[in-house]
């Protein structure tokens, strides 16, 4: 996100509540600008495959909503939550993860190192994941 | 968890789903057998500092209930689901993790190397946290 067009919705958290991008490509995806390789999808979420995948399952799951981050996510009303969770559950179910075990990871601005500014839930599994952080 | 003796509530997911181990760690915190760092604490769940800490800030928060994973707490009730994302919240905002950024971990049997058979939500900041996997 370029910084300085940020600057609208200024509040003492200026890096995380900079205003949402409306270009990040999860954006574009959500308005069909953009293919993803979809796994499954509800009223009020998506999950797709990540196109630079680190473990042999890694499926995002991301909210409709125009939120970017967790913090924003828990913000958002019990509906669109309960849509969001609902679907993560479909994405654990139906890639078989149960069994063999998964990681859940979300990344949130700088020191998350988050790389597209709407918020997405990364599920990874298939392999023996290592330790939690590098 | 002793393999042996989580056999009795066999399932087809027989690594995530053998039975709750009472006698984990966190489940003797929730219990008042050992100490934790204690964050903040509501009806449902319990936040408090990893004994281990990975990064400045390395907060888990737990459900009260005994639930050993992600997708077990995803099938919780709302009202206990509701105690636990509420606790989540509270923690970003004292922790103060909004303006930096921060990183949510959950990991889920063998391939997720979870390391305490109870449910935990790690919460990471305070420093950049780099590659998403090692």
């Amino acid at each position: 996100m370029n910084k300085e067009e940020g600057r609208e919705k200024m509040s003492e958290n200026e890096d995380t509540e900079d205003a949402y991008d409306v270009e990040n490509v999860f954006a574009k995806i959500l308005r069909g600008e953009l293919r993803c390789d979809k796994v499954c999808e509800n009223e009020g979420a998506l999950a797709f495959r990540d196109v630079s995948p680190r473990a042999p399952v890694h499926v995002l799951v991301i909210p409709k909503a125009s939120v970017k981050t967790w913090d924003a996510w828990l913000e958002l009303g019990l509906e669109e939550r309960e849509y969001f969770l609902t679907l993560v559950r479909e994405v654990i179910e139906v890639e078989g993860l149960k069994k063999g075990g998964y990681r859940v990871v979300m990344n949130a601005g700088r020191d998350g190192c988050q790389e597209v500014p709407h918020f997405h839930m990364h599920i990874l599994g298939g392999r023996v994941l290592g330790k939690i952080l590098p």
